[in-house]
């Protein structure tokens, strides 16, 4: 048996070590340095390297090295029938639900309005509270990160509903579905937090038509996949003031090109997509871990429904 | 029975209506506008004035309008048998408790950094995990609002210690007491968050000596009061880096006079009081809700401990 990686030459050295070190008894080769290509049983996909997983005839698992798999999804000689994995850290959903929390508390708090008032010496004293409490969260998904989101903003007191292929009622949280769903929360909700996986079928969802659907004052934060938002819609409804803020850390160009309206527009706020980001040997670890049940007959965590996309 | 306000000429018009509109059926009074001195069984102190509480030999209640009741506890007439009420509503505590909140997660994801790469437009991706886990918040007091804070920091993962007049576990949370316990907490703590109420006992406790033993690269938030901390020994501190940062929302002279040196300085945050504010009309019910009690002859809610000052 024998592990497989996938990786461009650009792969960082750190990383690399991580998964040689992580997977020395499992005999780890890196793509196209192997010797028999019958002998692998798993193969972790860092890149897209279409032809190489048709030429595997003995998988039980293919797996991407982080949350996405996009990039797996598009190879034509997928197959099927094999496992594909996602790799998901309990540190992973720590750091992305606390960048949305902390995304969320300086919307509420009015905090980049302090910001200003230091810079200018002013002295205003303001009440951060409002009539009618506290402003109403949507969260677009409901996966692992966002039930997390919701977990953490409903125990800090904040109305919270999402919005998900198939509804349901998970504790206090409503969980929409549907396009009547979206439109019924959208229209709800003064924060709109986007945490959807990359899929076909959600790709442009954040266009001037969604995004026009939220009341006006309301804040986007994207920590879902850049594709998923029409920047120019969003742009344009911040500057017609529709909108009154945006927090995003996933871009369709990644990283986010010099000349983006974005890096500079003073109601947007960008980080370079570090909401949540894995370490080498935490996600080599999980890998080896999942080859492991795979090896024992047990169905790996967070596999991928390929025909979902997620 | 009648109630008696005692507040300034500057006592604002918005407070001075909602105390009007809620002591409508119990006759409110507003110093020195009272005919009859025997009947007021209440009365509220918005701002210090001796004498006062000498020529009211009927009272049952004093209350303050807000959380602090120094401006009480320096008046020469204050009858020690009557009970010292402060006021103290749910939304009050959230309100710190957010800001605290806020606070900290910003300190944690090095939040001002990633403003600063926006400014420059650089894209460097950097994980905001640190080995060893989250930063260790001390919190000092562990009244009403220091409790919501640990609960809070708790539940979003943060290890979290307190110091207060005893000591004593409660829940998960450590709180420690007398000079050893303190020392002990500061040396441990990354982020030490100042909830402590405005005693003569704890003047000055932030001095260079206390802040000197919080471990290099620690932060200092204060929702206390501005007599706890000595100004130049945080600017000190800061300046020659051993601490990385502050921030204040009470001072010793409010407003911030225009030429402090915390206004402008890189390393500190300022906010105008404004981590919780009450509402006029919050203040007044609370007050009301606390004189039907002693008129029913319950103890009153949040009562004041005139020895120990809060």
């Amino acid at each position: 048996m024998a592990v497989l990686l996938v990786a461009h030459a650009t792969f960082p050295e750190v990383w690399r070590n991580a998964f040689t070190e992580a997977f020395r008894d499992e005999g780890l080769f890196i793509w196209p340095d192997i010797a028999n290509l019958h002998d692998v049983d798993c193969v972790i996909v860092a890149r897209s390297e279409p032809g190489v997983l048709a030429k595997l005839p003995n998988l039980k698992l293919i797996s991407s090295t982080g949350m996405g798999v996009d990039h797996i999804l598009g190879l034509a000689d997928l197959p099927p029938q094999v496992p594909l994995a996602r790799v998901v850290t309990a540190e992973m959903i720590d750091q992305v639900a606390e960048y949305v929390t902390l995304a969320v508390l300086r919307v509420e708090r009015d905090d980049d309005h302090f910001d200003r008032l230091q810079v200018e010496r002013k002295w205003q004293r303001r009440m951060t509270r409002r009539t009618g409490g506290k402003l109403r969260v949507g969260l677009l998904g409901w996966g692992v990160i966002a039930r997390e989101i919701a977990r953490r903003l409903s125990f800090l007191g904040f109305p919270v509903a999402a919005w998900a292929r198939s509804g349901r009622t998970d504790g206090p949280i409503v969980v929409h579905a549907g396009t009547d769903g979206l439109h019924r929360m959208l229209t709800a909700s003064n924060i709109l937090v986007n945490a959807l996986p990359g899929t076909e079928a959600t790709r442009d969802l954040l266009d001037a038509e969604n995004l026009g659907r939220l009341p006006p004052g309301a804040h986007v934060i994207n920590v879902g996949r850049g594709e998923h938002l029409v920047d120019t819609s969003l742009i344009d409804l911040l500057d017609r003031g529709h909108l009154a803020g945006a927090t995003l850390d996933v871009f369709r160009t990644e990283p986010l090109p010099q000349d983006h309206p974005f890096w500079l527009h003073p109601k947007v706020r960008v980080t370079p997509h570090s909401a949540g980001m894995l370490t080498p040997r935490d996600s080599a670890a999980a890998i080896l871990d999942n080859l492991r049940r795979v090896r024992a007959g047990q169905p790996p965590r967070h596999r991928v429904d390929i025909t979902l996309g997620y």
